[in-house]
């Protein structure tokens, strides 16, 4: 069988620079979920970070890349629109993407989207319950019907997103908001999985039901469809499939003329 | 009543310079497809071209059009990205968007639906035949079952776009294909309507099945929602809703440290 | 203009029989529905009653209903089958349906679903924060972003319904729980519309946001459609809208057998 | 690995009684499934039919049945209601179903949808294009953009399904009409897949891209959800999540009274 190449970008500041962001993630969150990713036999997780040469993602790494992970935050605006660009690319022929947390603002998932992906936000430490919405989904397998974070940063509706395909997760948070917290997104013959909980300072990507569902989404956003398509994206069909009557459309008659 | 002020924007060159375009369109599809929408009681149409000043769309225009609709073909890459920006800026705070036939590979389809649009195509004076797939819609009343377009260009799937929230109508062409000719998307506060037939050599924005979808859509994309989550796009909460209970989450433990 | 015709339907038990909810709806949830709805210059509403005579719903008062709003709780199977029937044909015909709170376990919204409608449900006074999830539904117009309810009976998910094609509201309760409490469904030519709040000894019909999504989704799921495929369900059309090629079926090559 | 167990169900009378049915398939529409779909390594499928006894399916059967394939044509209304309570409960639990042809109007596929699942007909040795439209899906692997059944009934819009959350393939027929003939369906924790070519008396099982999506639809409709949400349906939660506010409900204010 052959491995899921998955490449786990990260951001990468926050873990330099707050101590707590440190404490939880030494070697960055992007480190650590590759690690737990590559725990699985179907699994080859590699990790890539915005001050990598190309911004960790060359064209050679991008065609190789089966599924791509996103982690920022507050360097947004830093990565290159031709990357943005590229990576669109990538997905819509067929690169699976998963979306984390802050993420949600990042250019990538706002260019798939074509929303401002806005929310209402709080940083205050608050539980956050995350339930489970569609358990036919293959993301859900294998975590309880709701699982609990102590500690996560609120992020709460209206979140300025297009209705996603697939509703798989609904968070509740302490301090009063909801909030859909497990997305999934059809575009091209890309999937895309956002997926909110992870701020970098709370260790939620060392929770358990957390990791199983970043493997769970690896294996459904990689790409197992039909690209047998894709060779007649904006193709002109001069041959028609059927014999198309010969008539005078130059004479046809308008119909209703003004 | 107040109406739905709406603007009926083309790039208006194929009407110039192409003679049967011109015939069946002498002051361009525009102006037809305003004079159409003008004959309602509740729409007050204006129209707007790719060569008038600021590309017929000046921010106070946009400000005051409740919906705009858009033909473009040949010169999409000529609308400039800013003005593409406002337009989109405006969708998603409300302002409905209809979008015609190759209007599909403009820039702010492309920018709304965040896939590359593309779609297979034949130049053939073939019949297309227009089907109702979802009755229960609004942008559905009044046609029949079916109607038929004596020539169309034929757009043919697979047409690259997001899953429609509701699919109205789908076409079938003498020369084999099948398309999702009428597909309608929630994004932001906005609402848009995609309808593929309305290829300029042709008159089918004469044929009055077409033009009462027009109009059903016009009434059906006016925003009719909940302005009041406008202000909260991106807020940070600071006071919660509810008691958020003190905890030192420095030490929170690691549920399962790798 | 030409009112729509509401039909209030409530089991009518509980305002008998538990004095606060005689107390909060002493002539019944129903009469004070459709004295609301009756405020608004274009509609027109009835009540109706499971101890009515025809369980309140006879074949001539269904006909003449645009939309019919249902409440029912601890009689769910006292409705007669054949009158589930009945409005089953109905809403596929045109009829809208809103189903209010506990009338997620009705014979008729099990019906239309499909599922079992179940859901976790606790009865402890607790507050209820309803959310606007998707602010372009005209639905969610004129509420806040969010309004709440000082008691209600929590319903939390998984709630077993298909996926709404459109999802207005979403819940917080505060014992922990998240609901998909506003759903629209498109059925065959009628509209249906579930809205959870409205527990019987909770004067939560009183409240006037609720009121106005009730009179918003009466508008919505009223049917503006096309009655015109109506006749062809089920048809067979023996004479092809194109000329079908002759050939010998029976000596057709089999691609590939076994 | 454990293999998936498919139950091949099949009304199985035409291939007894019509002598082209019989010659496609002469043991039945059901054993050439059953057979093609066992040549795969992860699959293990039986056959049952309307006239074994307990019409094929013994709650034992029902039970150890992974993904069951359903169809039927002539005696729909054979099939026992008490039977179609169980599949609709074992669907609902997790048992996938892929609903073949004219099965669309069998008991348990409208029992599933909800509404009348009819559609427009025609037997008229027609040709059928099968487009693919959503290349993202694993339904659609393996096959081309497009391909041809020589010899179909014709199946046309308005079909009258709910929407399905996933419109994999929409077919164009010969003699004009269109059909969304590759459905996906959520319901509970199962997952539904309807496809639409099938007619018994052509030999469209022993077409290979038939075959691919049939194997392809075993896979997608096997249970890999959550099934940890089950035991909650319906739960009544007596000890909150979250500490819930005392109050003095019985004394709270109506905030707008009649």
């Amino acid at each position: 069988m052959e491995k899921i190449k998955v490449t786990v970008w990260n951001e990468f500041r926050h873990e330099k620079s707050n101590v707590t962001a440190k404490g939880f993630y030494p070697s960055g969150i992007h480190a650590l979920i590759a690690e737990r990713l590559n725990q699985e036999p179907d699994i080859n997780a590699g990790i890539a970070a915005l001050d990598d040469p190309e911004q960790g993602l060359s064209p050679e790494v991008l065609e190789q890349t089966d599924v791509l992970t996103w982690w920022g935050h507050a360097a947004h605006d830093e990565v290159e629109d031709k990357l943005v660009d590229r990576i669109q690319k990538r997905i819509l022929e067929g690169m699976g993407l998963i979306v984390l947390h802050s993420g949600h603002y990042s250019k990538i998932f706002r260019r798939m989207m074509g929303t401002t992906c806005l929310l209402r936000w709080r940083e205050a430490h608050e539980k956050e319950r995350v339930w489970v919405t569609l358990p036919s989904h293959p993301i859900a397998a294998g975590v309880s019907p709701y699982f609990e974070l102590a500690n996560s940063e609120m992020y709460g509706e209206y979140f300025d997103i297009p209705q996603p395909d697939e509703q798989v997760f609904i968070s509740w948070y302490e301090g009063g908001e909801v909030f859909r917290s497990g997305c999934c997104f059809n575009r091209g013959l890309g999937k895309i999985f956002y997926f909110s909980p992870g701020h970098e300072v709370y260790p939620i990507y060392h929770n358990q039901e957390v990791q199983k569902i970043l493997v769970n989404a690896v294996r459904w956003v990689k790409f197992r469809g039909n690209g047998s398509v894709f060779p007649f994206l904006g193709a002109q069909i001069k041959i028609p499939l059927e014999t198309i009557a010969e008539k005078n459309y130059h004479s046809a008659p308008i119909d209703h003329p003004n």
